[in-house]
């Protein structure tokens, strides 16, 4: 059986960490107190399983946790989740590392020209590459095309779009692309030197997938895309399944923890056509703060222009016994997601259950 | 002309924060020096502008930035990237709020249902509603039915998939939803309650469009999915030209920011196909320490089973006077980007660059 093991780091003392660590494997994987588990392939073949915690020299805790690869569906979205999606929502928790097993490592396949394939691509293998952009936003092609000359003129290597140039009605792409591409010949034939022109993709995955038709078709010889601003999953299918170029990856937006919880869940799952958004309750095993909760309720269902209100769906560990506080904290338009607390005794499911919906039917009566 | 107005928690002390915003505002628009832009649609109609600096409570700078909506294309990735793209990658930025004019709000549209058409999917106006989620991952689609079948039973209005139920071979999506969807009918003759089953959608965009067109053939009248997991972008496709029926959103990996640099940039975007990834160097605007700069390369090229090396490509304001030292630092098997600093003086750029090339060039010759 295939495993992969990753490795967190727990900002607790030193007596809590095993405990913490254990809450992590089971929040990875299965999502449910330890004493809802009683099917024998969930306990073998899913549930992670704590196999180190040791200190590192900032006093911190470095947990490693083997999970079961099947866990992963060998899909790119799925094995994201199993790494760190909601253990990402934890203050105290960073992903540090990961170990692959050989099958996960195939089924994903990573780069598919590599350094070598890259360095033919621009056609230099003795000596470090030189890389720049074409820049600011706001230019028309004919201008970002000039810019491309002198630097291509001056020797420079790889000359890609910056990362913010997208389908821009001052700066259509195909029209970008074929101005930049012919110039990368005109100096070819001029200087003998030949820079690599990258172009950046960026959109929702039909506007990518068509620009990155567009580039190949125009003789473009790599491309670039945001993997955090288009979403991993797709840029695996980008690389994987539709890209026959070198693809070069750009940071933005990978450090988008620092976003208020507000912000991205209130406003900007909404912009983007949440009819309802599950976010973590205060006073649950997550850490936000009823006035965090109530900023995101309230910006999911203010007022906002055109925008239909979405519904708040507050989750993260609230139990039945304070299913009549949620209630009372967001009245009316709410809809309580209580998980675990309903399994928690395998003999009473039904009757927690159904305790639970007498408690929140009870509103109208009030 | 329109705007859009964000609003930044910058960690930084008052005498500090106005300059700190400017290179916001510069950062996430031109991204080059002031000085070296020379024309006036850019100024104008692209760049942005400081509107407001504020101490909060806590002792931090609030700093609001108007930016031409222009620079979004109109696209959701390009908002995200205006949002916090590369400013994202400074700890002591926190994005905390935006405020976007109504073109924007038209353009990307928000929820297609929102409260009032989820209360009609699920039948329920007057009160709040209950939901619960079928899990643990590594039940087959029988025991999950089963599970469903309780609470339905119980009068549970919404049962949801646990978000990380995918594609599993021990669970397969159309056998999962097919099963539930039955189970909630046989409840509803039984009970007269009938429940809202939500199957969770998840994987690249073509698994995931897929299994969208699975669960609306079979019936499903409502789906979730996880828009930090699938990617911003393919949330806003998925919501506004494929999916019929109400869209659930789940935080997962709403807190990504944690994940290390070297894991994130050196890892999980080689794994996942990049065949040269950009990343934040040492010794420049942002923070990241020569250690973690040399974590992210080793691991970009290190053996990994069978996967190709990726090229490193240290950016984000790299010095023509430093590229020396940059090259001395990473060796052979790497690509320089430089921006900003090829262009910091307008009638400079051809010999700024030609020392960038001759600089890299020399790197044979020792």
């Amino acid at each position: 059986m295939d495993w992969l093991r990753v490795t967190y780091r727990l900002q607790v003392d030193a007596t809590s960490a095993a405990a913490r660590a254990a809450e992590i494997a089971l929040e990875q994987t299965v999502e449910v107190p330890r004493s809802a588990i009683r099917d024998a392939f969930v306990t073998d073949q899913i549930l992670g399983r704590v196999e180190d915690v040791v200190p590192d020299p900032t006093g911190a805790q470095l947990a490693t946790i083997a999970y079961p690869a099947a866990a992963t569906a060998g899909d790119p979205a799925q094995l994201v989740n199993v790494l760190f999606g909601n253990s990402s929502l934890h203050p105290d928790i960073e992903c540090v590392d990961m170990s692959l097993p050989t099958s996960l490592l195939e089924r994903l396949g990573g780069p598919r020209f590599g350094i070598a394939g890259w360095r033919d691509t621009v056609g230099v293998h003795d000596r470090p590459l030189t890389c720049t952009a074409i820049k600011p936003m706001g230019l028309a092609p004919k201008a970002l095309g000039e810019l491309l000359r002198t630097f291509a003129r001056a020797g420079i290597d790889v000359i890609k779009d910056d990362h913010g140039l997208a389908e821009h009605s001052f700066c259509p792409f195909e029209e970008r692309v074929r101005t930049c591409l012919a110039i990368v010949d005109e100096v070819a034939d001029e200087t003998g030197h030949r820079a690599t022109y990258v172009p950046n993709l960026i959109g929702t995955p039909r506007t990518l997938f068509d620009q990155l038709q567009v580039a190949e078709d125009l003789g473009a010889r790599a491309v670039m895309t945001s993997p955090m601003l288009i979403g991993l999953p797709v840029f695996w299918e980008l690389c994987q399944q539709h890209a026959s170029v070198p693809v070069l990856a750009h940071p933005s937006f990978g450090g988008a923890q620092r976003i208020a919880p507000a912000l991205l869940f209130g406003a900007l799952f909404r912009l983007l056509g949440a009819d309802a958004v599950i976010y973590v309750n205060f006073g649950s095993r997550f850490s936000y703060s009823p006035q965090v909760c109530r900023a995101i309720a309230d910006r999911l269902k203010a007022d906002w222009g055109p925008l239909a209100p979405a519904l708040p769906v507050p989750a993260g560990g609230i139990a039945v016994e304070s299913a009549s506080d949620v209630v009372d904290f967001y009245g009316r338009d709410a809809m309580l997601l209580i998980g675990g607390s309903l399994q928690v005794d395998p003999d009473a499911i039904e009757a927690r259950s159904r305790e639970f919906v007498e408690v929140v039917r009870r509103y109208t009566s009030e």
